[in-house]
């Protein structure tokens, strides 16, 4: 990212800290040691990395040999939902990797009202007898709303309790992606009510291609990859000690800066909610404005084509997106804001804002200067087009 | 690794080479954009991955959109596996993971020679009309013996003609998983004969946690992980761009300097086999002493407990390994050297000592007369003790 880009898309992707590249620097040429190896060096870098994902769980009040280490969010979703045959809740507006993998079951898709939040009313009506797992992310990465997951779990628990009073043995476990919010939300399983947690690296600074899942202890769970028998027998293959080593330091610095950090994104996304509005009193902000990621802002040009905005946009070195990076590439509307039901025109006009570490004042006033250029552009080639 | 050890234990891992890492920082942060993000800044860096995927492949006479990137070697041999339903064949000398993932299915576990071999007609009497998949290693981790890949391509071949002959229409496909091997030998799938390959960059000086399987076009698989679509949707996850493109620095290094490099461990490794055998005639290499990779040397010295040596050698700051990384870890007889059917005498005094890209003559030097010292105090001590 060169020094006069805006980048506005921490949501899709956040550039390595540095700190978190320097304490994965030795791992690389110097402790590149096999952890299963024999000798004294490797047995410290296993020690290393076990104390790394201690410090990881620490931050989500867990422990960790209760975390097991994978390749990323998505595959840390696949494995949550590995051993469950029967079936399964979600809502139409989780990642792709949750949809795609509650399709290979039977499923229940639960809708979100208009703005993006998913009611508890919905969980507790598609809950059936054997319904084996829910999973409902802790904030919606296009919208950037928060979910109640505290709530959703007492409804969980209650279902739990009527369960064991009727002799139904099945059991229900609730899971939640969390990758879209951790760092920015102070996450703690038993505050959450969760039976399992995903988590990603490489939305919090941290090193890409590293995520987690983790487990309540009581969790039994079918290995998605098998082999050498590493993470307890769930995830075989040499451990990734310095992507874990850099998760632990990027998990560290996003609590330790949380409040501080949380105030200024969110006070230099009300600057720029407000300069655009002010603009475009038309303009139509998506999603909870009360449940919301601090750095998330989900604005609609209605009758715009945002695509357009996108690359114009880029021309100034001003990255944006429309909808998430996932549908933006497939070129298809995003399956989101389909799911809240909105009209052609505003979900076609949507941009995603999302601001992060590096965000200053001074790029939310140019970035709102240079969309405020492109929109009035764009909405004056649509009427002379008229 | 610190200067003064003599680090010779590279089958287990290798240091990532100081050039892969300087090829990969500018993706940590700051070509760091998701490569599915619509702006131009994030097209470049997808294309940048497609070149790097495109380099891989040519070393290996195949194209970059055969290549499904994966997170290592074990996830890329559950990949290989993961759509057969039938009967597949494998070895009993072949890494854990390709025999914890054949016991999955029905399977045939064939064995090796003394020297390691697998033998073409032990394959030939494994195969049964369903049998859908055979997947034999390149190169032996424990051993460094090389499989007559070609050979055993021929014999497939053979019996695919048979099945069409008869009728059968059931597809007989060849997997290798080449991780072990690749970058001392020079593969070429076509010349190889395989339909799968499997990668890993671990191995040859690039990063941890980046492998891939190489799929013949012809080949249709099932993903193990669903989600963005990512990888032709049989690896969903944002893909790994630094990764890849550390893979693809470290495939070109060792593809340039191959055949001096091979030339200097045979001979390093040729002079630690002399010196060891001139003190000990009564110790026993084991694996083929003619198709053995360059830089492998297993030998025994009968009758000493090895994991005392490699505790007295760690002190010197030589390290070494006994059987495979994996099953040292765990405390149990290497399952290859038992495959192999040698004495426990012989199994429990094998040391692997794997040889590269820093090894110089004074380390070989100073490694033979620490072994010896140390196997010579324990030959003693054995002695006192009777």
């Amino acid at each position: 990212m060169s020094i006069d880009t805006i980048y506005l898309d921490y949501a899709a992707a956040t550039p390595i800290d540095e700190r978190v590249v320097a304490v994965m620097q030795p791992y690389f040429a110097t402790e590149f040691y096999n952890p299963s190896s024999p000798y004294r060096q490797a047995v410290e870098v296993r020690r290393d990395y076990e104390a790394a994902k201690q410090q990881i769980a620490m931050t989500i009040g867990a422990k960790g040999d209760e975390l097991i280490m994978t390749a990323g969010a998505t595959e840390s979703i696949n494995l949550a939902f590995n051993h469950v045959k029967g079936h399964v809740v979600t809502s139409e507006i989780e990642h792709p990797a949750v949809i795609e993998v509650a399709k290979l079951r039977d499923h229940t898709l639960v809708g979100a009202n208009e703005q993006g939040r998913i009611s508890l009313e919905s969980i507790e009506a598609a809950l059936r007898p054997d319904t084996e797992l829910v999973s409902i992310g802790l904030a919606n990465s296009e919208l950037g709303t928060i979910q109640p997951l505290r709530k959703i779990a007492e409804v969980i628990e209650r279902e739990r309790q009527k369960r064991a009073e009727q002799g139904n043995m099945t059991p229900l476990l609730f899971h939640s992606d969390a990758s879209q919010g951790f760092g920015q939300i102070d996450v703690n399983t038993a505050r959450l009510g969760v039976d399992m947690l995903t988590l990603n690296a490489a939305k919090i600074y941290g090193p890409k291609q590293v995520g987690l899942l983790w487990l309540k202890p009581s969790v039994h769970l079918t290995p998605t990859v098998v082999g050498g028998g590493q993470e307890r027998g769930l995830r075989s293959g040499t451990e990734n000690v310095a992507g874990t080593i850099g998760f632990a330091m990027a998990a560290k610095l996003a609590a330790k800066s949380r409040t501080s950090e949380n105030e200024r994104l969110s006070s230099l996304r009300g600057k720029l909610e407000a300069l655009l509005v002010e603009q475009f009193p038309q303009a139509v902000v998506t999603g909870s404005k009360k449940h919301r990621l601090p750095g998330h802002l989900h604005i609609s040009f209605p009758g715009i084509d945002a695509e357009r905005i996108i690359f114009m946009l880029e021309n100034q070195n001003i990255l944006v997106a429309t909808g998430s990076a996932c549908s933006a590439n497939k070129g298809t509307a995003s399956h989101v804001l389909r799911a809240l039901a909105l009209g052609e025109e505003i979900i076609n006009g949507s941009l995603r804002l999302t601001l992060g570490r590096n965000t200053s004042e001074s790029h939310v006033r140019t970035a709102a200067e240079e969309i405020t250029k492109a929109v009035r552009a764009e909405y004056q080639r649509m009427e002379q087009a008229v």
